[in-house]
């Protein structure tokens, strides 16, 4: 399987790690991954017979302009070219994400797709924007299109909906879709601080970004859940459809409050279908023990479907940081190798 | 896609339910299901152009006989006839699991494969004995092997193994996998009854069979556990390699003190892999509110992997029963359908 990274950030090092790390499974899967381009802001490397991938690791040690990298790197490796000499079979796009236009992810998905190759990405923004255009475009040129790190990373929420309901009918879709604002309620919640003191531990850490208004207002969780929702529900709605509140109004008493009651505060994103209409709503809900939302604590995730004839399925994980991503990056690819069709 | 179905107890029942009553979704979805064989302990209907289900469940509901369905019974419909005419690309097979011998099943779903027949099967006893002979025999003929059914019926299990951690390496397994001994347990905790007291109950409401030794002793656990380590982490142990507890020595003392703890008592199949050794057991553990079991109450089971690079994944679910049952031998065939090699 031939292979272009389309964004060298820290998830497109981590899956060049983690694929050279992982020669031994991937050898035992039948898959041999062949990385022939790694492109970045400026310029890229280019190889037909490969990277390798051992030595670009090292030398990125000491030099994070990749272009300079002596035996493929030059600047004129642009995603264009890749297309023109159409020498690959899977785009890993991982470039940032942005929630208005898409670009460059949306136009880097389409021309790919419409070139016959299949697509895995961990960029939100033409997922979000376009999913059943570019799954369309993805049927109709016989490829796949591999999103399952969009909506969780590790957390195998687009997986559990699809493959692990195959066959039901999707009621409702919950889920403590950001870690980073679980975090910060449990902080709250384990040393009685304010919302203020919880978000500055939480930046100190690295879990909360700078400005970390897309996490707290409860945007991130509106992105995912909207996700989960066109993809396995089949629609075509919009973040406007959602109704979004986020945890910055919080207070230590209700903390406090609701801790006493024997419950305590989540952020979920949730979607319900009812005869035919769709509500989706972002908010703080008190959890009693029983739900099995009470469990996930810290950065964790969960996912809650209700289906008609599989029942309740909640799946609990989601590990954070660059590696999980690159990981559920690598497992959309390893199931898409393993014949899946995603995209019917 | 043609299919026989195999042993049609109440799981068969349910699953021509299932398909007929699903036939938009599977219309969507491009699957044509044509049940072109059902065949019973003496006997079966066959029809070369499809079973016509609507009217056959309408003939099951005044005659359990179905060699007397007036249009294509026949006390000579068997499975080798089936095999002779090869006229079928699925063979669900549901036929009483025996652990010692695997039989009848055994036989059906080898010289299914054998014959470049796909197989899903709810059928723990050939699966328990044998998986990776016929994951073998699957391979050797190209055609797959699903047994999601086999290890907690509705609960992705083995789909969360594979599928959901594709990519990862699975380092431990655990699971509350018997739902009657967790309502056993929950029935005690609840109203402060004795373990014979909330086996009765459970016996009352059809939940406990009248001889639990299998779930009670821990031997169902350990045989879900054993399918789940031997398919996931390519073994191939035996039940002798756990060691096994059951919950009958369980006193209404012991539960009360767990609870006023703030813990929980869960009947657990483990499987832990350490340094390239397997240690697997079934037994009684008390779980805090900090796990992610805890809240796995009543009925309800549940899985969890520990992996090395997407993390810990809990998956919760698994509704009991017939039409949960049934759906997830008809999740493995969709899945299969949309591409899947479960056996490579």
């Amino acid at each position: 399987m031939r292979v272009a990274i389309i964004g060298y950030g820290g998830v497109g090092r981590a899956f060049v790690q983690l694929i050279n790390g992982k020669k031994d499974y991937l050898y035992k899967e039948g898959l041999q991954i062949q990385v022939n381009y790694i492109i970045g802001r400026n310029g890229g490397v280019y190889n037909l017979e490969g990277i390798d991938l051992q030595d670009f690791m090292e030398f990125g040690l000491k030099q994070r302009n990749i272009t300079k990298y002596p035996k493929w790197g030059n600047e004129e490796v642009s995603f264009e070219k890749m297309i023109l000499n159409r020498d690959v079979d899977v785009v890993i796009e991982l470039t940032p994400t942005n929630k208005e236009t898409g670009e460059p992810g949306m136009t880097h998905i389409k021309r790919s797709l419409e070139c016959g190759i299949n697509v895995v990405t961990a960029n939100k923004g033409p997922i979000l924007l376009s999913y059943k255009e570019l799954k369309n475009i993805a049927v109709k040129n016989g490829v796949q299109l591999g999103i399952g790190c969009t909506t969780g990373g590790a957390l195998p929420s687009i997986n559990g909906g699809m493959m692990d309901l195959a066959g039901a009918n999707i009621l409702s879709i919950e889920g403590v879709l950001n870690g980073t604002t679980n975090f910060i309620i449990n902080e709250m919640e384990n040393n009685k601080i304010t919302y203020l003191e919880a978000l500055k531990k939480a930046q100190k850490l690295g879990i909360a970004e700078t400005n970390p208004t897309l996490d707290v207002e409860g945007w991130d969780t509106a992105t995912k859940l909207l996700i989960l929702t066109n993809v396995l529900m089949n629609e075509e709605k919009s973040l406007e459809d959602i109704s979004v509140e986020g945890i910055t109004k919080i207070t230590p008493e209700e903390i406090k409050n609701c801790l006493a009651e024997g419950n305590k505060y989540k952020l979920v994103g949730k979607t319900l279908k009812n005869n035919g209409e769709i509500r989706m709503t972002v908010k703080l809900e008190k959890l009693d023990s029983t739900h099995p939302f009470y469990v996930v604590d810290g950065k964790n995730k969960a996912v809650r479907y209700v289906s008609d004839v599989l029942g309740d399925l909640t799946i609990i994980g989601g590990a954070s940081g660059v590696i999980p991503a690159s990981a559920s990056v690598l497992r959309d690819l390893i199931n898409i190798s393993r014949g899946y069709r995603f995209c019917r």
